[in-house]
């Protein structure tokens, strides 16, 4: 069973199909989503875009992702729009570097106990029938400087609750347990291996 | 197989076990809907916001559903704000005839061709870890007086493509095959069929 995964990004790719090793589900990319627009008004809406685009084009099962981090004292931002915070003239290029530095800028007053936030992960699976959506929420706050040089987007300034180190410095090996994306995909899985798999077995 | 419909509707619990007969589902309500607030941006949010909502209380298995019109010469609306369209003390108080006689008079000035209009219905079926949603849409025109008792909500100056009668005139016979509703509730049977039927046949 193959299955597209909406995205240009080959580690997420990686990632995935490691995910689902030993189910005999694969995942593959080679849609360029470079004309996608993410207008959606939520982290569903921006994977179901992508999902669409792909959908359209090969007629066969697509899964595909949209994140973000919400900061409590930004009133949820940077949400939807994290990829691109710091990209001001809609350029498509803020690099994470620069996100980061947005994002400590706009909480520098912004004490200690005040700076929680959670990354966001939607999941989005379509055949052309049901639209499945399956979202995965990590709790944490948010460092007044970068620590760590693993992980990516705002990794290096995230403290999960429980640790007191960043995603950028605790790497995989806690990222893909505990991680927004790591509880989305865990559900994914659960449904696709219900819909393809446990069946047959 | 017992699945909670999120409605206070009974003829809607009705209509949807009247098309799941046979394959062991049976939908039940129950739950006090009253207080839910429906202010998503779309369709799937007020759908996900009704399921949830009796997901909480019930634990299990949840479907529910959340239908509007768009009218294109009125930029899409009534929308999301079809039920309460005519509504403005914010009451919910608004009933099919005020509603149908709000968009006639927006639309008095705009000549036949041009008062087109959809349906869209979405479902939503959710289990704790997914959230599905199924999407139909009929396609029609909204005609300048109201004809025909059958059916509810636009019903009765609304003519889909192909037709010559409303809906309040063509009745269940043709609407349960062409409507909204039916397109995205088959889409929900295939799901259910699949999700819990097929594969212990």
């Amino acid at each position: 069973m193959k299955i597209y995964l909406a995205t240009n990004n080959k580690g997420k790719i990686r990632e995935i199909n490691s995910l689902f090793k030993d189910t005999g589900i694969e995942f593959i990319g080679g849609v360029d989503l470079s004309s996608v627009v993410e207008d959606g008004n939520d982290y569903r809406e921006n994977a179901l875009i992508k999902a669409l685009f792909v959908y359209k084009l090969s007629g066969t099962y697509v899964v595909s992702e949209d994140s973000g981090l919400e900061v409590d004292a930004l009133q949820g931002a940077p949400g939807i729009h994290s990829a691109r915070y710091a990209d001001l003239l809609k350029a498509n290029n803020a690099t994470d570097n620069d996100n980061i530095a947005k994002l400590l800028s706009a909480l520098k007053d912004v004490p200690k106990d005040k700076r929680t936030a959670k990354y966001v992960s939607a999941f989005c699976f379509i055949d052309g029938g049901a639209e499945s959506f399956f979202m995965g929420e990590v709790h944490g706050k948010i460092i007044d400087s970068p620590r760590g040089n693993r992980g990516f987007g705002y990794d290096p300034v995230f403290v999960p609750d429980g640790y007191d180190k960043t995603f950028a410095e605790l790497g995989d090996e806690v990222k893909n347990k505990i991680s927004h994306r790591a509880v989305a995909s865990a559900k994914l899985r659960d449904f696709l291996v219900d819909k393809f798999v446990r069946r047959t077995v």
